[in-house]
């Protein structure tokens, strides 16, 4: 007998989860082995409360639109599943409303989740496919070539170093001499090191990056602004939040710990701006995107786009036509450029909790900008733009009937 | 005899500045009244240095792509014109190479010099054909319906708003309850007041809006503040760079003045961003665009950009077939919808030092929002998106060959 699906969205939100969103909804809603298709609402928040949104109910028109949508559409959550009761209500629910399979779209802490559902569904005899459908902008996902999410956030901080650095320039010669922008990336410097692909374009924007994979230095780092500056009168600088000394201590710290006892970094630009003023006397604007950076979906890339709606898909084919479960679907590059790909699988296990950060042959010499060998990666993944719909000026969006399935607990 | 003609840029650069740059020199080039078209390197400083980029050296399919460039093309400069001498200088060149039309690009400070070089060329004699050519992301030119310039960073104002607002909404059960950006506006809440133009898609959006028309009270806004976690669960802040307390004293002082004696705030956004924390205990997330804001071409507004083209391209059109100098070109509104307007001029004496603000009929009785009249103003210029190009995944823009004419002094 046909079984129900549920589907929902964990951690912090990209510019392209909901095509993830729809990849999955569009493809069980077309399936014959899946009978109702819900999303949960706020993540694994929504199974635990029994808050469940009911797929069938929404206009197919609003099902397409969901590719456009910015945030996430039935709302995320930073909740950690560590306790028997936690479990046991999650299979009460599932149980109550005949739930045969499980997706969830999420980071590390994410798949650890999902991993930690799909054992106890073994130990219980509970019959449930567990899939992890990649998600984030940090990019620091282990096992896939790159994550759902990154390409359109790194698409986004080059195209903004770009503007902003066009800018700086026009007004080096008598004001501003230093533009900072900071950059979100916890434990890796993947979305740091995307701002060098604005380099192509404009050779002199982020010509200085701080990513946290290298140690900060203070003395080299205001020497190598210097040296931006006599060469070209002014510098463009890009710096991960997560920066570190040698020492491995963080710059900044404000002092919140999530659940999963992750540091909430924030304003390193405010320490670098405060050091390039006191030590340099130099005039400095400094930025700090935050949210913009992984919801502006406006600026998404396309292949990020086409990515994050095929995991989402992939996941739903493999798991109601081949019985797959356990897995978070990967992506697999075969050729840089042109650049192909192709999906596969990897064990929920080898996932969880696990952090990729930027390899050493992506770093230059210097410390303070990224390789070819970076470029070649990264730049596939900012390609294209999407056809976005706009209405009285802004991004148009779908809007859902949110109808509650009936509780049954 | 045919007179050469030179363009400058000045002040803050805008998202469509070079729509208007282009305006000015695609039809300079074109008409028979004008022989040589020049650019001013870095606004009037070019002037003094006499280095001017020759435009009749340019391929026209680069001329073209001016329209979609980010930044100031020719280089913008915050230089004032105080002295006898540096008149001087300026006529100098001006004689040297023939100068017989200059248009200035610029705010309210720029429309002064361009008023001095006016003055200056009747006192000494001098036959000069002068305009201005109004540009701000302030918004606050006095005698023009709206400055270009304003839509497009309006547009990027409300769009991030909006992106940013469904990031918060998707996270706010469990995570971050206050998304809180910071908006340029040194004198005037225009851009602040653009976040509102986000509610008509997404209502919860910018419900709290600080403008610096208004007197910042501290027991009021977390009041609000309270109010919107209350009903919402959550809530979206945009806070102008410039509020000042009811004895009129800034909330934030970077301790910069430039050489108009502009006081360069900023971080407000941190102010604002501490008292939430230290009152309400309310975990936040704080943004600051800044250059972002004023350079954001990839989301500029069609509308914007229309109007930056052609106040640039009838400035040139009245100076060189009707002979009008000492003149800002303004824009009329026809109709708010659908939206049509037509261009005039004022004398630039009128402009010159004058600072627009928001009427009190824009702010609505709480002081924390907009009125329906506002919308009725704002939203037609921030209507349309432009028809960009990118290259490796980034906008791309035109690449000028920059000839600079002989030196003749």
């Amino acid at each position: 007998m046909a079984k129900n699906l549920v589907y929902a969205q964990s951690g912090g939100v990209t510019p392209v989860i909901n095509a993830s969103a729809y990849g999955v909804i569009a493809s069980a809603l077309n399936s014959d082995s899946i009978y109702k298709v819900y999303s949960a609402k706020n993540g694994i928040q929504g199974v635990l409360d029994e808050e469940l949104f009911v797929m069938n109910e929404e206009r197919k028109a609003e099902i397409e639109k969901m590719a456009y949508t910015p945030g996430g559409i039935f709302g995320s959550c930073r909740v950690k599943i560590e306790t028997e009761e936690q479990l046991n209500r999650i299979f009460s629910v599932f149980k109550a409303h005949n739930i045969g399979y499980f997706l969830y779209n999420g980071g590390n802490d994410s798949m650890e989740t999902a991993f930690v559902i799909f054992e106890y569904a073994k130990k219980i005899g509970y019959d449930l496919k567990v899939f992890g459908i990649p998600k984030t902008v940090d990019n620091d996902l282990l096992h896939t070539d790159h994550c759902p999410g990154y390409g359109s956030a790194a698409k986004f901080t080059a195209t903004a170093i770009l503007e902003a650095t066009r800018d700086l320039k026009s007004m080096s010669t008598s004001s501003t001499k230093v533009f900072l922008m900071e950059s979100m990336g916890r434990h890796a410097g993947w979305l740091a090191a995307s701002a060098a692909l604005s380099q192509e374009v404009e050779e002199s924007a982020a010509t200085v990056i701080l990513m946290p994979e290298v140690a900060f230095s203070k003395e080299r780092f205001l020497k190598r602004v210097e040296e931006e500056i006599i060469k070209r009168g002014f510098c463009s600088i890009v710096a991960s939040e997560a920066l570190r000394d040698k020492k491995g201590m963080f710059l900044s710290d404000a002092g919140y710990t999530d659940s999963f006892g992750n540091v909430q970094l924030g304003k390193i630009s405010s320490v670098l701006e405060q050091m390039i003023k006191d030590e340099l006397k130099l005039k400095i604007h400094a930025a700090l995107p935050d949210y913009l950076q992984r919801s502006s979906r406006h600026i998404a890339s396309l292949t990020d786009w086409q990515d994050a709606i095929e995991v989402g898909a992939r996941a739903v084919l493999w798991m109601s036509k081949d019985d797959t479960s356990g897995k978070m679907v990967t992506i697999v590059r075969d050729m840089d450029q042109p650049y192909i790909r192709h999906f596969d699988t990897v064990e929920l296990s080898t996932v969880a909790g696990g952090t990729k950060t930027l390899p050493a042959d992506f770093i230059d010499e210097t410390g303070y900008n990224v390789t070819e060998k970076f470029i070649n990666y990264a730049r596939p993944l900012i390609i294209g733009e999407t056809p976005n719909q706009y209405m009285y000026g802004v991004p148009m969006y779908s809007k859902l009937k949110y109808c509650l399935e009936e509780k049954r607990l």
